[in-house]
């Protein structure tokens, strides 16, 4: 028999970098909070027969940080017209906070929750966000309060555990594919070396999507850009870069390039703390996105490793992608719904039984040339998910600077329809 | 009487940075001379009573570089699909070139027209293409060798003069306004300083387009990011930009500001060359695009002015949007209809008389709040664009850092439908 649902308030926050589609999973949570309200079943619409637990639907302003503060905005009555207008907005509506509580913050979230009747905790982000659900979901629990949690997944780096992807990815995905599809094209025109720094600092999931920019007749054979991709699960040896630089160049009189900002040697060095000094935040970790300084800096290494003696420099440019990859606004449509999907299965979930965890999209087609894609949502434990970080696999990987066919079967399907591109 | 029209091949050719459209024009122009050849008027379809001067329709590869070396793409029987196909394919199918021709150069050009029989002359390209245009013009007309020449204006500065706006520069509009939209919300999600750093060496028109980012209803104010613009044609000053800064982020603790490439000081020395040693090429421009390296050290100037004494820098996070802002694939769809129709225009010309010239974008509704657009095409002369640069109109400029009503008005009907995005 299920526990009986405990009457009270629910809240909803997003924590981490924004994405195209985290508003999507704010709005399904919302929607299938106020679905409970009315005594719907979230994802049928089909009537229910409990009364609904659900009191006020509040939106923590700037993640936990709002909670603590007591820093809401509302939802309960909020118009359906505008609701749909916030989840096709990117970037995270309610605010967004890198905090990342420890046992003490989480005893602080633990007695806002108390305090403002707070039974339902929706915390949508990545793993440290996860963590935090599962932190807060614990304290609540030791002190028999009893306190729904749900983390849904949000990344465009796509390296949570459980999931076939995370929200969030396939739209960055596609923006990568789209840009580097784009300046491809560039640089067939306007010929020389090309470096495009594309975010992840762990996980090479959005660097290898560049190969989608590849016609697709050519996908694997990476004679179309980027020639060359290098993610940070495979070590990045400066002398090696250098040499397929040059090898390709040699053969074309032009590259075409795709690194992660997250490369690193076989010590896991990050490339970037090798060639520069650069700000770091709190956790030690340096700042990676919002400069131009590893793309400038592997730009210069190889016009000086590359300038024959008494010759003229190669052109090589570097361009950094920077934020506007993970919210410009042209999401993958398979993303958006299912980031909304997500939300709302969270809620369902939270409001049906003595149930915490976070909501995976298992694929259920197989990862194989025309395959038709199909998927569904599964709870995890939080514990699944919580502080891990998920690597790309070695079958998604080719050689040292290249992604797999296996890979390309797994990306396309998410990105939704990419332009098609015609050479003379 | 019209000048008889002298039977030859026709030669196409494509130069300077390329954009979303210039194949949409490159296509006009194959279009237009394959309706000639056919006996039919370019736009309007009908049967014209001459009969066709146009032979062999030609795509130098790399501009006149290839025209040189005889080095050509055939159109003449060229499958209609995938003519469609390259029309959409952003940036220059046939190749491009930085070549700058001088007098001795032209000769070459000159002499490779004779050559391979070429009457008909069409360059697509910038300010110094049209220069290109009217030096091969002038060597013909001395020479006493019959050679009709068009210039058909792109560039996504908008840099040229004679038109209302030049194709490539809506498009590239576009994506600078989704861009700094999108990433404006993410500024106001995670808030800090944040600096975009926009193309255009000389006009500031394309910076200028990130105000379209603000909400309708809050253009002129301000409110919405960018909150600061910075343009080429306003002279730049450091201090005066830290007070800007510092004054905003006092205010709404997040500053997000567009700033062009080119802004210089006031005695014309570019920023970047003050605050960074760059490439430069051949006519001492130094490299602006293709770096990162203005946002980085804006960034850095920004941290260090703005870090209180014993206290912590504030984030200042710098994007610079590259080479994908000049051939995102995702146009205007007035700038496709108008590059198309420019080609179209300039090979019904070329055809139709003794004329040489580049064709203009001619705005023929007011520029005022809910004008619906109007345009028309008007042939110039060569002289009125060749190697001339246009600004920014004083009027299009507000203050040192904003943008007029007058320039909203000018910008908003060439960049298509954008999204609405919500705010909580």
């Amino acid at each position: 028999m299920p526990n009986p649902l405990i009457p009270g308030n629910a809240v909803i926050g997003q924590a981490g970098g924004p994405t195209a589609v985290i508003n999507q999973s704010l709005v399904g949570v919302v929607q299938g909070l106020l679905a409970a309200r009315a005594g719907v079943d979230a994802q049928t619409g089909q009537a229910v027969a409990s009364a609904s637990p659900i009191r006020k639907i509040l939106g923590m302003r700037h993640g936990v940080r709002g909670l603590v503060k007591g820093d809401f905005f509302e939802f309960t009555d909020i118009d359906r017209d505008r609701l749909e207008r916030i989840a096709r907005t990117p970037s995270a509506a309610l605010g967004s906070t890198r905090d990342k509580p420890d046992a003490e913050y989480c005893q602080r979230i633990f007695e806002a929750c108390k305090q403002h009747e707070v039974r339902y905790f929706f915390y949508i982000g990545g793993n440290d966000s996860s963590d935090t659900c599962r932190l807060v979901n614990e304290t609540a629990r030791s002190a028999g309060y009893e306190l729904r949690c749900f983390h849904i997944p949000k990344t465009v780096d796509n390296d949570l555990m459980g999931s076939d992807h995370c929200p969030g990815f396939p739209s960055a995905a596609r923006f990568v594919a789209m840009a580097c599809m784009a300046d491809f094209m560039d640089n067939i025109s306007l010929p020389g070396i090309k470096i495009n720094v594309v975010m992840g600092r762990h996980a090479g999931f959005l660097t290898a999507a560049s190969a989608l920019a590849r016609r697709a007749d050519r996908l694997e054979s990476s004679t179309d850009g980027p020639q060359l991709i290098y993610l940070p699960e495979v070590a990045f040896d400066m002398d090696r870069f250098v040499g397929d630089v040059e090898s390709c160049y040699a053969k074309k009189g032009r590259c075409h390039i795709a690194v992660s900002e997250g490369i690193q040697d076989k010590d896991h060095t990050p490339i970037a703390a090798k060639l520069f000094e650069g700000e770091t935040d709190a956790h030690g970790n340096m700042q990676l996105s919002g400069t131009g300084a590893l793309g400038d800096a592997l730009a210069e290494y190889l016009k000086k490793r590359l300038t024959p003696a008494g010759g003229k420099p190669p052109r090589v440019r570097a361009d950094t992608f920077g934020y506007i990859q993970r919210c410009f606004p042209d999401c993958s449509p398979l993303d958006a719904r299912e980031a909304r999907a997500a939300g709302r299965e969270a809620a369902r979930l939270a409001t049906s039984g003595d149930l915490d965890g976070s909501v995976a999209i298992v694929r259920t087609s197989p990862i194989e040339p025309g395959a038709l894609y199909a998927a569904r949502l599964e709870r995890i434990d939080l514990s699944v998910v919580a502080a891990k970080t998920r690597h790309m696999p070695a079958e998604f990987i080719e050689g040292h600077n290249n992604v797999s066919r296996k890979f390309l079967d797994y990306c396309r399907p998410l990105v939704g329809e990419l332009p098609v591109l015609e050479r003379l």
